[in-house]
């Protein structure tokens, strides 16, 4: 299952120096990579690693070309993490070959759903009435597609995936297993103590080459819909609540949580278990730290932190005690001070 | 698919004020609304909108009637928010009328297990010897109802629901995609730097009424049943550990963690990413803030916040900094006054 | 069902004082058990409800053998809590005695997938090209079992498993419903303002005797593996990142995220809802505290917390703008201190 460096470079680019020949039987991260595997160096801080990595060659920038080929063989590009990028999607077409597009006899497909061409249905997915599969779609098994809901051309769905009524996937997309899109909102009027329930009639509108990560869930919208933006990339176990709008190339890590109608930019990025609260508004190009909680508005690109830093437990104790004595450690220092000005106006 | 504002009058009640014969297409939010769509305004602070909405009639209380009157025609009702949410559930009734029920003969239903009448069961649903389907409900694709376990009259279980072995869902509930009731709860003994298995004997019992949001857990007890209360709403990603108790009405929203053994009140609500620790007990009509660790129990009713507040990342470092400082901070002030104490009575 | 104090005994060992023909209905807590259960006191600080509980026996430490044997029957063994554990495991066995081992003609088996002996495979599971089914391995319905992937001997996948091509779980496994191993790893590199897919080529190594909540997630590493050791639990709704690694006999509680590359020893714990970022590493032994953000390596043993402590809002509201004044109060601090020197080498 190797591969050439030759055959590589032939189909990636980049200037290769030294054994076009070389066979290349897996990548590896820098640390551990032998003589048959191929790692990358994407930034100069990791140049020292240059001289005792094991790996039979290395992809580097240009300013690393020097030092990488006086230890072998090298491959020089302009960009080695997008490089390698682009290497691990070659490489996995060449080792797990795309099958032949089938709609399994056991798939239950309405009679109403459109399906396209060169379009795959895994066992027990269920397709319902008046749904699209678009081109080159692939619905995994146990896979579910709500009564008038769209898949786009290209698009991938994993196993149990459940799309609701009348919503839309864009196109190549990718939704891993247990993925739920058009679930209700969480939508109710308070009435004598019980509450009651607001239908969500609106859908869940995704974008193309969105992915979205196992067991994350998109409420639709309540009257509206919910939108995700293009090139989306949603990590697992995200809670996107109705109404929310997510703007395009922004990216969320692990569970994260949004309120709904909250309003995301484009290019923006949420760290992992962060929170934002509904209704808000964050502009393009905000970053929010991991395990923040964002309970107003951000209008400014940036970096946005909030979380309490870990210690050992006995001086986080101590801290915390005195965090709950604040407001009154700032009176005392106004008091200290007022004294103090007092004694030197005497 | 519009209705006329005579015919959802006639339906809900509500004083007309203006056109009866207007066509709504649609229901939405009063900031977009267009001229052949309902909005409401629930509170007098929205009251500005009213001018310049251009929705074609308003949900108005009477506080606003003149205000809404001279723009044109709305509707006049006590509360028109929970008029609103009993439209929505009007006007989804009136565009997806139900289904008649059917059993999917792709169904596995177990000979000893008990079907009600009307009842509908999808594709692929699998339902354990001994189960029990009340009534006119509702077990869509993939679900799957364990042995014992039981449904009640009117409840609508979405696709790819797992109830475990003997646990038991009330009337006229909702539970979303994904949802996991009556896992195993998380417990073990120690021994010797491993963990031994305490098998969970006891189930969940669900109460009437209560939705569960997608992908939420809910987990059966080690001895007793784990049992969540009539009304409650949890929204979706939820985790509700064993032998936790839910009073009535209690609401939840994503991403909330509740702990073993937890008793929480009736009437409260938490908010998205709170953790509530284990056998701690919660009063009725707390309400705990999104993101916020309860750590000790609660007796009063109120709103309960523990959060570290958002700032820019540079702010943020400096104010974590000090507060590892704090305990030591808080020293120094003191020996300031001692000092400043000494001078005095010098 | 009930099964008489003798026949624990002689399953389970212990000295039974007192009544061996007692029949015990069920196990329960000390604090509502009645005069035909079981309960257990473990620890000498609940001593004090052996005079008061109901229990109609009660499993009890050698220490508290004379209060326990005062008030009636009892069992006394040197570890009432691991007793009662194994208690639980024969109880169940009792009572839910293990199925005639089948696999249902409703699941989809490729023909190429090597099923062990005693195999149980349940309707509408789908086993890929490849896959091996260890001896006594019950794969629940619509679980999926893909390419080249592999389930140990006596491993349990409740219902609606996924378990990804490549991917190994150990042998005497538990893995609850919705539960996704080898979903793709978050691996994405930016290239003018988009993401570029990293595909995750690695697989998901499990060890043996693991057991895995409801929903949870562990992806599959960008080129190792991700791996997870023996004896490791974790509960529901918590996420594992591509190429972490998690040392034996570590525990995690529900809501937990590990970010990618994060290496967590062994017999380590992790609280509800913590979140562990990144490329860290935790040593043996290790415990954070519920809601902890680990945002450094730990290379000591301990327990490590940090958490904004809960307060009523209106304090908290106070406390929190404090704190965000909190590095200007160290400095007028500082400036009170040289001040007062200054006045004291005046």
């Amino acid at each position: 299952m190797s591969r050439s460096l030759g055959d590589i470079v032939g189909a990636l680019g980049g200037e290769l120096v030294g054994n076009a020949s070389l066979q290349i039987a897996r990548l590896a991260p820098l640390a551990t990579a032998r003589a048959d595997e191929l790692s990358f160096v994407a930034q100069a801080r990791y140049a020292v690693q240059i001289q005792t990595t094991e790996a039979g060659a290395l992809i580097v920038p240009a300013s690393l070309k020097d030092a990488a080929s006086s230890r072998g063989t090298c491959i020089v590009c302009e960009d080695p993490y997008l490089y390698f990028a682009r290497l691990t999607q070659w490489w996995k077409a060449q080792h797990e070959p795309a099958e032949e597009p089938r709609v399994d006899p056991g798939a239950r497909i309405h009679p109403s759903a459109v399906i396209g061409d060169r379009v795959s249905i895994g066992p027990f997915a269920v397709v319902g009435p008046g749904a699209r599969i678009g081109d080159g779609a692939r619905i995994g098994p146990h896979c579910i597609v709500g009564r008038d809901a769209a898949i786009g051309e290209g698009t991938l769905l994993y196993a149990q995936v459940s799309v609701g009524d009348r919503c839309v996937v864009g196109q190549r997309c990718i939704l891993h297993p247990g993925v739920v899109i058009g679930a209700d909102g969480f939508g109710f009027a308070p009435h004598q103590g019980e509450w009651v329930k607001i239908e969500q009639l609106g859908a869940v509108r995704i974008g193309d080459e969105v992915e979205i990560g196992a067991n994350t869930c998109i409420d639709r919208g309540a009257l509206d819909d919910t939108v995700i933006g293009n090139g989306v990339k949603l990590d697992n176990l995200i809670q996107i609540g109705h109404n929310v709008r997510i703007g395009d190339h922004t990216a969320m890590a692990g569970c994260v949580g949004v309120a709904g109608t909250a309003t995301i930019g484009a290019h923006c990025s949420v760290g992992g278990g962060a929170i934002v609260l509904g209704h808000l508004t964050l502009a393009d190009r905000v970053n929010i730290s991991a395990a923040t909680v964002v309970t107003r508005s951000i209008h400014q690109p940036g970096l946005y932190t909030g979380m309490f830093p870990i210690d050992d437990n006995a001086a986080w104790e101590k801290n915390a005690a005195s965090l709950k004595q604040l407001g009154r450690l700032r009176e005392r220092v106004r008091a200290l001070e007022q004294r103090t000005d007092n004694d030197h106006t005497k």
